[in-house]
């Protein structure tokens, strides 16, 4: 834990050369290849920050022979997120995993902190970050309870693991560096060291603008992929065409799926969207194995939930039942593509113990879908 | 309620008539186009009755102007169902529905009747005939509780729904006529007058059988569809194809699924199992929109728990954790084919106020497949 | 089922007679001998009818050798339930039982018809009578789909429940005869013939009234008490000193509990409100056996949610996560509190095949409660 | 994070001490003023390591004018937990509250860690003391996955919570030194600093024990108390006898119950299990509150699922649904007890900013509860 200051230097050398390299390699996204995922339209950046006010930030571990790791971090609103609480919900896929946060969210409906990706071990680490930046945040200081939401996938294959390079600092970092505007994908963050159908998985992001007529709302989708299953792309089979595929194994591993939207709706409602975040997942082909630490947190940025208040009400204007079909939709297009997104962006990477993991080939694959009609 | 002989006669009548009929009109399954539904292999009938002993009876009304409904009846195995109960669960996708008997099944993980299907108005009638059904039965003199599990779509847009015309009668005879071999699909039993996709639905089903490396078990699959969304098939867009989509209207709907398995699982597995069918029917473009009532009851026939023994203990052999994501890969295909199975063989229906859905138009969704290379 | 004219006749006279005797006998409530169930006040009648526009109707079937049976329905407010729904949560305590309607409230967080309770072979009559009085209510007339929420208990010792004798036009006839006012406990409608700890059970009810400090809520409460376990009253253990209690048999059975109140809460606080009456069932020495059937349905009547609406929003005022707790005190004594008036209120009934349970030997439990200094 | 060695030893030092101390102190528990709760005997030493195989370690953290804390480890057998996991379940009685794991136990149905209670703002430390702990168990060495389990109630007015002192190394002893025999109540490990009642909480300890016929299974309950109510000891209602009880304030905090049983239970069963404890802690006057994470863990001893295995089954021996009832009753009469027991062995403490909570004052309550009674 006790990282020297020559280490941190390095670690951030480090991570400026691979962030440009990543950069330096940017590869094309799925629709610039005429590939579409369903019939909405995208928000403008085809990114979870289409949501007004969502802020993505992201400090990647890759470095030596054996951390392939990061950490990725999605915040709601500006604000002091403790103070002015954002309703939420949490739905569990398949919980072969180690989420944590999810009893408090389930029972109040609320998210406190922001919501941070990292890999399986690292867990607690990031869950310790989030209370040092809780409490260290001015309006805080009376604050004794905190609920850290963090979820993970399981990158032990190309990442030393056992070793839990993440560090609290790097967890603080991603929070502060969180953003606005277009979102990196592939070998970064929380991805950096994902599997995903047997090639090399990632962060991947997406979004879906409703017509005004239907509220124009923006639902915004970010996945850190790391899942098995027989690989589909809008709906071609592509995994069975590249003879990838397996009935037992290779197919664990998990994935986690953020849903924001600026549409008001509830806890209750918001399990409904999360829930369909997981039949996206399931469009990609993958089947929430055993294994699967499959789950969806979804936000609304809508409305705050004040932490205290001299009101003894919530006064709240939400979305009928009636009208969140369309939401439904969305979360389910916008997180199929988002999985996409997150496998075209990857790269080939080496990592622990000499392991090595293909990134998909894109060209082959394009050809695919081009003779299935899906790419031109 | 009070019908009268001659009714009935003539309903017997008009049942034989309709059966004959969609017999005579049986039209090619998918699979006959060389239309494949993912990886794995089929039962050899390609039915939920591929799982050994499991039985399906249908009942199907349609006669009059107005009445287009039916009654679907699955049984797990041979014997007294109340005295020798399955393992079972139930999985709730969308819950807007009126499914019967869930907590139960939920607290015990039993199920102690048959399966019953029918319209959403009809769940009532259908619970009743099952009681009346399982205090008759031979060995279930002094029971003096029954949980009837009973599922629905409404039929309402093609069948007179608030007539109810499905009596006590129908579902005893859709119980009694159950029958081991192929499984009549499309306009039928409880799937008389669903629709699916904005195109005629009904009645489903598929299997998979895997390997005997691993267990060599069967999933069968039996669906009620009546839902919509933006229909896939084998992962083309065929309805976006068809200009068949809707972001908003005709999205509502409902699909009950059923999974049969040999494999032997407890309640937890098996509602795994059941959440599976419903990425399945994701697979088809359905959203599980605000008004769907998504179900999935899932039954293991591999053993039974004696309602009354004296043994203090049940002796289970169970599959491992370890050893069931093939059959969850099983139930997603599975549920997928018989959804799309649905819609090959039913046919184009006029009812209640002279509404009139067609059917799927097979020829030209074949001719989409085959330019995607998705059949032959 | 084919009741003739006659039939229903004589099960009015007979009803009318009963209803005659029970309130000749009306025996006094457990606070008239100064017993106390925790530290709040009650409403004006102790009742569920003290939340406003509350009603309960009635039927008692007392006939013959063996009819110990009936109905009670709860209607949250005077208008079109279906057209005005009601914010509304069930909490399934042991779910071996057959409570229709889960689901749907579940998902869309509403109730649309009244509550009934009934016996347990006799749920699907019930429903299917509230589909028959939900349609023919004015402005329902395109209705295609009713969500009947109905509640049970076994009462087959005293009832000849394979007779299953409640009638449709019972129900219907509980529904219309609601009325605001004191509510009839013990022998009464659907506890005509349960049976509690070894005595007999009933209908009972109580109520709770928060200070206006923390809003002056009310949270009115209704059971039908038919479980086992080792008798408590104010906490002094009556089971114990009368002799009546038992490790494993006599545990089974279930009790019904509906939660009313004019706070207002949205369906995740009721929820959890329904929850806490469970804690109250637990109050009374109850176990949730093996064999339970232990439902809350938790309503509010502070608020509707239109059925259909130009509006696409619903605009709400909700009493926050932090001022809940005194309601959550209020469900667990006022379900206290309303079981054991139902034993109060109870009489001595012989029924079915000449069982004879009998009443709480009132007297000597007052004695008993008198010694611990719980009564005077 | 970074303790120094001179710290770790002041640690030790004050640790020994405190034990020391707390042993000399001991006071008696309720039974021996002839107090009793519900029915059934106890096991041989009243506390959770009656069941054969459980062991419990605490660390108790009181030094200096701020730190009251610790942490109270629960090893379910002598085996590796990781490769021997036990059948397990989570029961949320509310959930505000942290808990570590909950998704994994709930998904797989096992527990693959010892469990370990701490205070809130801890939680991520002692996770990932689990982690290392179970990654360098012999035998663990390609391990790369743990789902560590920990609870947590919040000790923040008697102790520094923000300051979070408990460090890796303490959750590791607690670990190490758990150990069968009796089991330390009241100020110690979890329970140092919390607060119950309005009265000093604790860890409290009890179990019962089923007669011979009912299959001689022990059921054993460790709490660590730190919720609100009226307090009610024995069924007499304590906390208004002693003018000590609120509507609203003071209701907060949290009870983490640990339910552990030679039963032969699955995951199922042994949530219904838990549920019970939830009535048990409702048998104290506890009401769930707003603010409360109540949980309980409930694990059988009675067999073990192997991590990984060359056969493809589990077999299992699992005690029928029919014979759990008297387990049920074990669970809230020995939670009820567990409860009163932290509570009689707690001591008045002084931490945190000078705050100072008085122990319960045992001498009045025997009296009251003689008057009642219920002591003698």
């Amino acid at each position: 834990m006790a990282h020297s200051l020559h280490y941190s230097l390095t670690l951030a050398i480090v991570f400026a050369l691979s962030s440009y390299t990543s950069m330096a390699q940017a590869s094309k996204r799925p629709r610039e290849y005429g590939i579409r995922f369903g019939v909405m339209p995208t928000g403008q950046l085809n990114a979870i920050t289409d949501v007004p006010g969502v802020r993505v930030g992201q400090v990647t571990l890759n470095h030596g022979e054996n951390v392939r790791t990061g950490v990725t971090a999605i915040l709601p609103h500006v604000g002091n997120q403790f103070q002015q609480k954002s309703p939420a919900a949490i739905y569990i896929g398949n919980g072969f995993g180690k989420l944590a946060g999810y009893s408090q969210v389930e029972e109040l409906g609320t998210l406190e902190t922001p919501i941070v990706l990292t890999n399986t071990l690292n867990v607690p680490t990031a869950a310790d970050a989030i209370i040092d930046y809780t409490l260290s945040q001015s309006g805080n200081e009376q604050i004794r309870s905190v609920n850290p939401v963090v979820g993970e996938t399981n990158d032990g294959f190309l990442n030393d693991i056992r070793g839990r390079h993440v560090t609290k600092q790097n967890v603080i970092d991603a929070i502060q560096q969180a953003k606005t505007g277009p979102v990196e994908e592939g070998n970064v963050g929380a991805g950096t060291g994902t599997i995903c159908f047997g090639f090399k998985g990632g962060i991947g992001t997406s979004s879906r603008k409703l017509p005004a007529s239907l509220g124009g709302y923006t639902v915004g989708v970010l996945v850190q992929t790391n899942f098995g299953g027989t690989l589909q792309i809008a709906g071609v089979p592509v995994g069975v065409a590249l003879g990838r595929y397996e009935f037992k194994d290779n197919l664990d591993g998990s994935c986690m799926m953020v849903v924001l939207t600026d549409a008001p709706l509830d806890a209750r409602n918001l399990k409904r969207l999360a829930k369909r975040a997981f039949l996206g997942l399931g469009h990609t082909g993958g089947i929430a194995s055993n294994g699967s630490g499959d789950y969806v947190i979804a936000v609304s940025t809508a409305y705050q939930i004040p932490h205290a208040s001299k009101n003894a009400f919530d006064e709240v204007k939400l979305l009928r039942n009636d009208n969140v079909s369309p939401l439904f939709m969305a979360a389910i297009e916008a997180t199929e593509e988002a999985i996409i997104n997150s496998l075209f962006a990857a790269k080939t990477l080496t990592g622990h113990q000499g392991h090595r993991i293909e990134r998909l080939p894109v060209e082959k694959v394009v050809e695919i879908l081009k003779n299935a009609g899906q790419a031109r």
